[in-house]
This record gives C-alpha cells, structure tokens and sequence, in this order.
C-alpha cells in the first residue's frame, strides 16, 4: 500500500487553531511525526495514532535530520497516512526542504497543508497589525541562525530593510540581535515587543525598545517567543507602559531577579 | 447585549484551510462583514448567518473604509457575534489596524483570529519551502501598493535584501515590478513563480525569471495572485520547465495571444 507523507502545519499551540484539513488529517494518521514543540492538546486529536516525536529544540537532543527523512519514508511504505507534524507553518523555519527533497527522491508522495505561523498568532495577540497604511507595507520573516559551514546570513541586512520585523528563534539570543541592529544603524529607541506562547492561555507580552531588547526578552519563562519590531508597535507599547499591563515591575527588574538566560525557540 | 467583533482571517480560499476557531465562529455568528474575494465555499458555512460584502477588490467599485467601520460598531450594538472575514490572515495587508482602532475608540470588544496567508497557500501548492538553510532565512512579505499622500513604499529596499520575496496585490503591476527591482540592482534572472488562486481547484503556477515576470504574471487569468522571487525557486523552475508544466505554450506566447493586463488581488 503506497502512502503518503503530509508535511502538517500544526499553527502557533492552540488547538482550534489548527485548519480543518489539519486535524482530518490528524484524526485519521496512521503515524504522526512532531516536533517536541507541539502541545498535548493539539496531539490528542491524534490519540489513536502511532504518536513519535522527532522534533528538534534549540539547545536540546534531537533527532538527526537525516534520520528523520528516513524514517517518513520508512513509514510511507507501511501507511496509507503518514503525518509530518511541524510548529506553525511547514514551510516557515520547518527544514521542510529537505524532507521533501528527500521523500521526492524516493518517489514518495509528499503533500504540505499550511498553518497559522507565530508572527500571524502574535499579532493576533498583540491586536496590532503587522502592516498598515502609510507606515508599514513590508513584513519580514527571519532567524539570526544559521548551520555551521552555511554560507553567512544576512538578516540584519533584511531586518533594517522591512517595515516590520518578525524574528524566530531569536529570544535566546536578544543582546547579540539588539548589538547587532543599533550597530549597523536601527534607531535604539525601535519599539520592540516579544510575545512568548501566542495563542496559548499562558501567552505574555513584554514591550520595550531595541536598546533594552535583552532585558525584554529575558523577562519571559523561556516558552516559544517571537520578537518583533516596528514603529507599528510604538502606541502599543505606550499604552501597555501607561494600563501597567507589564505587572507592577518593569522587564528590567524582574529580568535582574530572575537573572538567566531565556531558551529560545519557535 | 454587548456585542464583540471578531476580524477572522479567511484563509486562502480552500474552505477547510480555514482554521477551527474560524469555522466555529462563522457558525456561531450573527452577522458576516466579508470581503469580495471570499469564495462562496467558505460564506457556506455562514449560510444561516446575514452576510453583507463590504471588501475591496482592487479597481472596482468598493465599500469605503471608514462606512465599513461605522457599520461593524453599529452591529456590535444590535448583535452578540459580529464577524469581519478577510482573506488570509487579518493582520497581514488588511487594513486591520484602521477598524481595530476605530472599534476600540467606540469601546467595542474586538478579538482577531490569525488564518493562512496567501504566501504560506502558495509555498505549500509549489511544495517549495520559504525559507532553507544555507539559502534562505528571511522572507518579506510586501505590496508595493501605497495610498495618495502617504510616506514612500520602500517596497524596493526590503525587496532587495530578503532572500524570498513574496509580493502581494502586484501581478497587475508585474512590469513596473520587475523594471524597478532590476533597476535597483537585482539580477534579472533571479527566479520567479506566480501562483493564482493558491489552494483552489483552479490554482495554477507560472514560472519565469525576473526579466520575464511581465509576460510570466500576464500567463494567468486574473484570479488573486502571487509574486514568488528568490534563489529557492531556481530548482522548481527548472524541472516544471522541463515536465513542461506550464502546458504546451511557453507564458510568453500565451501572454501575447491573450494580450492583456490582468486585475490582481490578494
């Protein structure tokens, strides 16, 4: 019985938030393949399935991706349905390339159904717009990261380019990112909010600017965080200052207090 | 009865990539505010809803923005769910930002629900990953599009220094596109796809270069379309070219035979 691969945006953690073509897909899954990131929630859909995590987390043991291809198209070879499940969207930070090209090569049948990716869920949150008239018509997607041997990533390039900027993967390392773009000439007064677990009952915001983006981004608990600029954000910010929506302290302290580094990933 | 507004991304068209929260929403809701270019699939589900089209559809005759406003805070008076669909995602080229704080000056309860943009429908159609490493690790997405008396689309500048471009409401405009773009210094045979009517039966994918994205844009028929650029398509164009995908004509024929401009939309 020849299967299938579906490469399955599992979107930003609330379960309703995945499409419908995704979770048909996930009730009737013979195997599913996520990454460590996708919550329970969203896998109970799938609780009848053959449930195997591969997926990688920033800083942590994972699986080989190499590995991982293989084992898709072990599985396509026994399945009818072989679920690929991915943190938001597949085609998004996923390694989807080389999943596909690799089940492509084994004459696998591949076939990807998108999702709701972070930055769309955080604006979502914030209730801010990504784009606006007059003020914002580019919206970047990018990671400061990139594999050993990678020929160099310009996103600080990308980053002073676009209107607004989303960045995944990036709240590990937001003191290297803020060095980064006040030196190659963002204003440090850009307005700046990292949103950790958007979609997610315990989703948090912290506002600030690009010159205090470490301490920003250090004030969350190390969950999924997306970081995002723009002067889009500008008046949220203010009005977030002014409503105290940060608690009674300000990032800076409770960065101080809790004093660590945050695990990054999205 | 305190009602709430609820700005609900669409998704790209295929009625079951609209996510679960959005799907029960529509059900539940009283009143639908929708765009023109939501297929009649997805207004099914809200059959028992009452449906006004308020959208925009670029060229033709559309309902002004500060009406559709009043209108949304006029129902939220009469009604408990009031739903604003728009195609994709919300927050992404909706003018989301103008009935967002028009709504909340009025203290209207609004809530918005992320849906799949147009750019993550097409990379999943042409089963190409935004983003690869070593390749690939920013993507803007933009419109060139500005308003009369608004500040400069600095469209081209983000453009230029992503590694993907995805161009939204541009397929009417390919030839200003691409004369700007190799103006600014892209080479002319950076890589191009345009997808129309992504995750639709009738979605259809053209390939070309840069230097050819006229007559390449001019291949489709009209329906909401995408502008794809970038280094990660230069695989994908090469073997549709060789499978001879793009049917039996080249675009450039076929854009002569039909010989005109085509309305785009996103």
């Amino acid at each position: 019985m020849p299967g299938a691969v579906y490469l399955v945006g599992a979107g930003p953690g609330a379960p309703d938030l995945l499409t419908l073509r995704a979770a048909r897909l996930l009730e009737r899954a013979d195997i599913v393949f996520h990454d460590a990131l996708v919550p329970d929630e969203v896998l109970f859909i799938c609780r009848n399935s053959i449930r195997i995590k591969v997926g990688k987390r920033s800083g942590r043991l994972s699986t080989a991706q190499n590995f991982i291809n293989k084992q898709l198209a072990d599985a396509a070879r026994k399945y009818e349905i072989v679920v690929r499940l991915k943190g938001g969207d597949p085609m998004l930070f996923g390694r989807a390339h080389e999943e596909i090209a690799y089940l492509k090569e084994k004459r696998v049948r591949v076939e990807i159904v998108p999702g709701v990716t972070a930055a769309l869920a955080a604006a979502a949150e914030l209730a801010v717009s990504l784009t606006r008239r007059g003020l914002s018509r580019s919206v970047v997607f990018l990671t400061p990261r990139s594999g050993a041997g990678e020929r160099p990533n310009e996103w600080v390039k990308a980053a002073l380019a676009a209107d607004t900027v989303a960045i995944y993967m990036g709240a590990g390392e937001a003191a290297q990112i803020s060095r980064a773009l006040i030196d190659a000439g963002k204003s440090h007064a850009t307005p700046v909010v990292v949103v950790e677990n958007a979609s997610l009952p315990d989703a948090r915001r912290f506002f600030g600017t690009l010159g205090t983006l470490e301490t920003v981004a250090a004030a969350g608990s190390g969950g999924p965080a997306l970081i995002l600029l723009g002067e889009v954000y500008r008046g949220s910010a203010i009005i977030a200052a002014w409503r105290g929506k940060q608690s009674s302290s300000s990032p800076t302290e409770r960065a101080t207090r809790s004093g660590r580094a945050r695990s990054s990933s999205s």
